[in-house]
Formats: C-alpha cells, sequence, structure tokens
C-alpha cells in the first residue's frame, strides 16, 4: 500500500454500513419478492458480514404491497443473533407494529421539503413533526431506539434546492425528541459535494451530539463522490443497497441507491474496515439480480474484485 | 451555494476535460461507426464546449477497423477552429500518417506491465520505449507536440499490482523525449484513491514538470471516487468518454471510461469551471446512445440535470 498519505482530511478508521436493499431497494421495483427470496438474500448478506439492516417499512400494505410482510420478515431475522434490525414508520400504528415484530429502532421520516412531504406521506412537514411525539412516547422505556431520517435533504425533485435550515429545523426536532441517529437521505440523486459538506457542517452545530448518516442514491452517478467528500469530513455511517437495488420514480431509467459492494469496494480499498467481506456481496448482489430478474447498476459485481485476474493470450490488440 | 470549505484540500479553479470517446469509447464497440456519423457526435460535442479531443488512433485498421478512418476523420474535424485534436500512434508510420492528417499532439502509449503491452502491442516495455525516439525525432521542429500515455498504471488486468516505480521509470522517459503532457490510463478500471495519491505524489517529484492527466475507467464504479482523489490533489486534467462510452474485454458487463455528462456535472457543481454545457451534453450522449443502439452507463443524460424538476402530483406513496 502506498507510503503516502491518503490526502483526504480525516477519513474514519472504520464505517458502519446499513444494509437498505430490502427497504429502499424493494420498494420501487416492479417485483414484488416473497418473503421467503427476501429472507434467501437476506442470508446472503448476513453470510457477506452485514448485520445492521434497515429491514422494512411498516407503512400500508396497500401503499407499499412489496413491504406488506414486514412483520414477518423482521420476525424471521430476529432469530439471527446480533443483527440490529431497523424499520421505517410513519405513525404510531406502525411503530406498535414495528414494537410487537422486534425491531431494534424505528426510524422516523420526514421529507425536507414540502411538496414531496405531500407526496409521500399526505401530510405538511410540521404535521409530520407534530405526528413525531407519540412514536417518541410510545417508545419511551421499550428499549427501542429512535431515528431519524430526512427525505430530499439535499434537494426535492418538485421544489428543487433545499435550504440547510429546512435540514437543520428537523435535525433539532428529532434531537429533541430523543433520536439516537439522523439520516440525511438524496432521496432522487440530487446531492453534490457541497451541499455535503455545508449539510454535514451546519448539523454538526445545530445536533452536535446526534451521530449522522448519509444516504446518497446514484441517480446522477455520482453518489460515491459524495460518499468520498462524507469521509473527509470524517462522517463514518451511509446507507446503502446490494446491487444498487431500487430507483426513484420520477427519474426513469435512473440508477437507485448507490451500491453495498462499490461502497465496500471503495472503503476496503481505501485502507477502512467495514466488517464486511466484498467476494460474499458480490454473490449476495448476484442473488439480488437473478430475483429481480434484470442486470442491477453496481459495478464490482459484474467487473469482480480489483485482483480477479484474466489470462493474457498473445493476440495483439493495439488498444492504448 | 454553501458558505463552508470543500473540504478537499486544494481544488483546482478550472479542469481541462480531454474528450476521448471517439477514441477509446469506440474502439471496443460491437458497433463500428460510419465516419459521418463520428462526426455528428462530435459536432454535437464542440457544440457543447468541447475542445479538446483524443480523435483517434493510427494503428493498423485491421487490429482496429472501428478506428480505419483516422486521416479522414482528423482532416474534417480539423476543419473547425480552435480545436486541441489528439491521436494516439503505435509507431513512426503511424505517427507519420498522424501528422499528414493534421493533429495537434501524437499520443505514444505503453503499458506498465509487460503482459498487457504484450497483448496490446505486441512488444516488451523496453522495446517500446526505445521505438518512441523515432517518433520524437520525427516531431522535432513539427510543431506537433508528444504526449505520453502510461497504460495499465493503476493495475493489470493479467499481472494484478503494478509497482509505482514501473510508472515513474516511463514516466522519466516520456520527460526526456520532450513529452509535453503524461497521461495515466486506468484500462481496466482498478484505480483507487489510494493508488491515484500514491502515483500522483511519486510522479511529481520524478517528473515535476510534466503536467499529469487523469484516465479513468469506471469499471467497478469509482472512477469518480478516483477524480475526487485527483482533485483533492490538484489535478487538473481528466479524460472521459461521452455517455461512458467503451468497455473493456476483460470484463464483460462492466462499464467503459467515466461519463464525460456525470464528470462534467460534479466538476460544475463544485464550482469547478469546465468550459462545457451540461444540457449540450446530455445530447450528445443521447445521440451516442441512439448511434450505439443501445443504453449507456452515464447516468446525468437518464436522470437530467440536477433542477430539471417533475411535476408533483397529490397522490401519497410513503416510500420514506
Amino acid at each position: 500500500m502506498p507510503d503516502v498519505p491518503p490526502a483526504l482530511e480525516s477519513p474514519p478508521h472504520r464505517v458502519q454500513i446499513t444494509e437498505v436493499g430490502l427497504r429502499d431497494g424493494l420498494q420501487n421495483e416492479p417485483v414484488v419478492l416473497a418473503t421467503e427470496h427476501k429472507l434467501a438474500l437476506a442470508r446472503a448478506l448476513i453470510a457477506a458480514g452485514v448485520r445492521e439492516f434497515e429491514a422494512t417499512s411498516f407503512v400500508s400494505p396497500r401503499a407499499v404491497p412489496a413491504l406488506a410482510d414486514a412483520a414477518a420478515l423482521v420476525r424471521t431475522l430476529r432469530e439471527t443473533p446480533d443483527l440490529h434490525l431497523s424499520a421505517l414508520v410513519p405513525n404510531v400504528r406502525g411503530a406498535e407494529r414495528a414494537l410487537e415484530a422486534g425491531v431494534d429502532s424505528v426510524v422516523l421520516f420526514v421529507s425536507a421539503s414540502e411538496s414531496h412531504n405531500a407526496k409521500n406521506v399526505n401530510r405538511s412537514v410540521a404535521a409530520s413533526l407534530a405526528g413525531f411525539e407519540q412514536v417518541a412516547r410510545l417508545l419511551e422505556g421499550s428499549g427501542v431506539a429512535l431515528r431519524g431520517a430526512i427525505a430530499t435533504a439535499f434537494g426535492c425533485p418538485f421544489e428543487g434546492n433545499v435550504p440547510v435550515r429546512a435540514v437543520t429545523n428537523i435535525a433539532r426536532r428529532f434531537a429533541e425528541l430523543g433520536a439516537t441517529h439522523l439520516s440525511l437521505g438524496d432521496t432522487t440523486g440530487m446531492a453534490t459535494p457541497p451541499l455535503v459538506a455545508e449539510r454535514i457542517n451546519h448539523l454538526r452545530e445545530v445536533v452536535s451530539g446526534l451521530p449522522l448518516t448519509l444516504h446518497f442514491h446514484n441517480t446522477r452517478g455520482i453518489g460515491l463522490a459524495n460518499v468520498m467528500q462524507g469521509l473527509a469530513l470524517g462522517v463514518d455511517r451511509y446507507e446503502s443497497s446490494i446491487g444498487g437495488l431500487g430507483g426513484c420514480p420520477f427519474a426513469p431509467g435512473a440508477s437507485g441507491n448507490i451500491a453495498s459492494e462499490d461502497l465496500a469496494y471503495l472503503l476496503e480499498e481505501m485502507g477502512i474496515e467495514t466488517g464486511l467481506e466484498l467476494e460474499g456481496l458480490i454473490d449476495a448482489a448476484r442473488l439480488a439480480s437473478e430475483m429481480m430478474g434484470r442486470p442491477l447498476p453496481a459495478q464490482v459485481s459484474k467487473a469482480g474484485p480489483r485482483l480477479a485476474l484474466a489470462e493474457c493470450t498473445a493476440v495483439a490488440t493495439a488498444r492504448g
């Protein structure tokens, strides 16, 4: 390995990757996976070292049929020891279902932009925040953690730029509600390195005690460039989906979440620990691709690890 | 724009992007474009602000049929003022043809690994370097610049890791031959941020006067993460292909060069000047995709620019 400094200011030594493929990856896919297939994919991911899953969302099965098996999925995953299982909940009813199923943490989500929040949960940002109090009370003393997630934190597909203040105001509220983590969601791939730096720096002032997680989509191809910016600022929590599963209904043909195997490959090559094993992730990505019946956008699972060498035959190709 | 520092140590204010789609992008594609189609693509790129093209390669038409029109292409492009046109040449015969056609610079290329050089040009690295002297003499007083390109500069698909000394030794030779620029080619997508940093730092010691160009492939999804590392170290020259045209015969299904529009988008969002206009690049990428008869790997041309907004309808999606 190189004997020169890594040039990024303060990259972390270890990064926690939360696998969101079972939730964010599957919720927009046209193929609805059977619970047993989701479990097979989860087992492949666990074999590759994944220990933290955003497993599902306790929303109305009518709204998101792909996640109608939320309770059964969490209950079965729960049988594997040492996993951290989180799930999104839109309201107190969802939180009750999530607790009953046995999650470790409940993720409350709201968009930083009014129009996306209206589109997503049919209410204002203020109404979403007000509803969170009931969930926070429910969680008190339950041993289940509350996590906050801010969608469209780097831009809104309907409104465009999202002021940093819209993000910090919500973050402050999550901190008051006792959230243990805050995830910034780049819902439709509008994050850029300067926006990442801006939001991180502001949040570290406003909610200094709240660990930040970055959740990027690769919609415009710069998901891992945004990770580089996060790493340069020392952020050590990222969310990704195996194979790059997922996508966005507002950007047809565009890529979904950043891919877990590409992210893990990048971090491993940078000497940053993830606890994940690349060959195992590639196996899981290939399984996911088979299940979805299409090639997924991730690259490492197609090209293979860096040192998976080809055989050299003697035909000159003159390719430069 | 954010009022916080960009977190990268010393990003450049302006970056020169060389479009290599007509050469590196097309040489491995199964579809052979007619010269008039290449020219139509070039015109679209010129309309988007592209001024520097690696236009073709003066190799044997038998070895690379897709580039058999090298002379005709350069002669016609030459009619447009203010372009910098470069072309690869494998030997003095190729250089003679390139000069006759009217290039601004001749690119001599050699691999940093013996087996890739043997596979590519059927000779040893030393034999390639020896052959360059004849070309350098031919160029003396011609007004045509000599540029050096090192293939497999970050790893070899047959040998694996490539010692940095293999790269610096070749670089030194290029400097002695009077090269004005040095391009480091990530031929099969094996570059990683630490390897990028290592090679840049060593080359700046060994050939301090030789401007560096980084040429990344997105084979393993981290092409733009490598660009971020290059930017952090102040490198201000990159090569890319429109739409991410190209690919690698040793990594089936894998992506080709980093895409010009994704790179330009990233740089523009970082406040770095490129002289390119994103909408025009997207038009050119869509034209390239039509010509090749397949979707190309680039993302921005599918998703649209960051602020190409969608209309918000009122149906709740509960996607989190």
